[in-house]
């Protein structure tokens, strides 16, 4: 495959040991690469969402530990140790639902922690770079994965309603939700994509959209209170939608309104897939209900870029994401393969195959 | 009841022979009364939504009329009469969905076809201002009856989801969907409502928040994505919007959005009512396939308040309307009574005992 495929969008980039971004908040009018040089600057930056989206989160996250100790390479490894400590622990906290964020920082736990006592600071900075590197690698090679088998399941002329940006954007490579779509193009298969805007945050309309016209796919964008008309007028085909946590039954945390858009194509017989790599699946959590919800700040919906939408005093509720019950989801479009029900068995299958950080559990309930 | 409750939004006003609206455009941020002087100022306030709202569209018409023929009052009744046919015509145009706006006209005509040829322009002016101000007084009626009736729908307690703005500010009194909750509020009920913010325009954001916090009834403003997790959360029991048309079956075209509240309302078991007065029927309109749909512009969806939002050249859909079967709605409140299913009866019933305006039906298919 072409290299303009396996990258569309310069998401993030470790060069020359600095760390630099593109910043989504300011998408769609200025595309600006921004340089992150210390550690409250990538915490700022996940947490007031200039990289978003659940596996870039996790990218940032373990590549913001290097820029947290970057600088600390000259000291013992006592110092340098409780340095890289301190920088997880303070990442660990910009955002609580998505689950990727958690596995990453534990990783780069699990490097500091096996790397010997008589090793340099040089060179445990060296070991967790690699890691960050290594996940870096993981996640354009997932997306791939995810896009191949996703694609099969695109058909010439179909309507598919995606939700938010579960794109290149939220990704290293080709995304999770937009990887098969990627791949389909990439394949000659002329489909129509309809992207919800997605409030509060526009990330539909700001992103998959900006995204999607990029790399010349058909996309058409729609206000999210437009979706239920074009399903009943049998305009759309299938959803295809990103994760932010996946319980073991197959509940699953996104972006709100994915509940409303899986409950309506439910209702119109249209299947609801969910893209999403192996680590957004979270073993240690049972059932959605015990997802924690991010909600966030009132103004996001009473204005927008600074423009006053509503009375400045009215009272806002604002999760930033909900939860479909997996009785709503077709299948999973894994980097494994494809999950169909019974998910508690698809699940655990694919889970058992593979090494899970055992950290993970208590860090992110802590968060 | 006392004058704040009748009246609590002045939408829209006669006085000293002219006509003065409230610029919606400008809330929340602005409230300013603005004078309409000539017939393309009617049109362009009514196109652009300055004012809107089916019952205030129509009032808005009826004297849009008198602002168009006022100049002609000194010309003979032949050139008086032709320059208020072109008037009623010119403002058919304004918009095509809401059937108010064509009884409205139709009542302006039939007046103007009922005046004797022997009579003076001055009289006929005085006659079709006459006409408006009775059409303004049945509307102020037509809300005080609707929130009687509705309010005994509304219990302590309630979390109540209404989309879009079908309040005051939609008419001359307490409006349609918002005039129940202004009656239930005024006899001491506690309650809550969650207005959606309404894509692409925010009518509920502007509009809705904005009246309901000035009249102290507690409000929760929310995307309209939202409100499908609420349901499932059972913090909403019951949903009351209005309507722009409804068929005599009672299909409903309502603002974008409103099938979809209805189709998921109705997955969990919430009622859905539409407050509509008995001129928002239409009997010549069978099914909903037959209300005709406005289109409206890209740019209300790619910019937010003048915010650019997406690519500027990214295709869009922008529907102004659903339509809402019947089947997903409980009853209609109306200002004749409650309308229960099944709604061809119910309905029929209702307007056989009114006087409609025969005119109506080839005047808005023209539209």
């Amino acid at each position: 495959m072409d290299n303009a495929m396996t990258a569309p969008i310069p998401t993030l980039r470790w060069e020359g040991r600095r760390l630099y971004i593109l910043d989504q908040t300011l998408l769609p009018t200025q595309e600006q690469m921004v340089a992150l040089d210390d550690l409250e600057s990538v915490f700022e930056a996940i947490r007031s969402l200039r990289v978003r989206g659940a596996p870039a989160i996790g990218l940032c996250a373990a590549y913001g530990v290097l820029v947290g100790v970057k600088a600390y390479q000259n000291e013992a490894l006592a110092v340098f140790r409780r340095r890289a400590e301190q920088c997880i622990s303070r990442l660990a906290e910009s955002r609580p639902t998505a689950v990727n964020l958690f596995y990453a920082l534990e990783r780069m736990r699990e490097v500091l922690h096996g790397f010997p006592e008589s090793g340099s600071s040089v060179d445990c900075f060296t070991a967790l770079e690699a890691e960050a590197e290594a996940q870096y690698a993981a996640d354009l090679a997932m997306c791939q994965e995810i896009g191949r088998y996703g694609a099969k399941l695109i058909r010439e002329g179909m309507g598919i309603l995606t939700h938010c940006n579960a794109g290149g954007l939220a990704t290293s490579g080709l995304g999770t939700a937009l990887a098969p779509l990627y791949v389909a193009h990439h394949q000659g298969l002329k489909f129509r994509v309809y992207a919800d805007e997605t409030r509060p945050l526009l990330q539909g309309a700001r992103l998959t959209s900006w995204e999607l016209e990029r790399a010349g796919i058909d996309v058409t964008l729609i206000c999210d209170n437009m979706a239920a008309s074009l399903m009943r007028a049998r305009r759309i085909d299938a959803v295809i939608v990103g994760a932010d946590r996946i319980a073991a039954n197959g509940d699953t945390a996104n972006k709100i309104g994915t509940y409303g858009v899986a409950a309506l194509a439910t209702m119109h017989n249209i299947p609801v897939y969910v893209a999403a790599p192996w680590n957004t699946f979270d073993p240690h959590t049972a059932y959605g209900e015990e997802i924690p919800i991010e909600e966030r700040y009132a103004d996001e919906v009473r204005t927008f870029m600074g423009v006053q939408a509503a009375p400045p005093t009215v009272a806002v509720y604002n999760p930033a994401f909900d939860v479909t019950p997996a009785t709503l989801i077709a299948a999973f479009i894994t980097d494994r393969g494809i999950l169909f029900p019974p998910f508690e068995e698809s699940i655990a299958t694919m889970l058992s195959t593979l090494y899970i950080p055992m950290g993970v559990q208590e860090n992110h309930h802590d968060g």
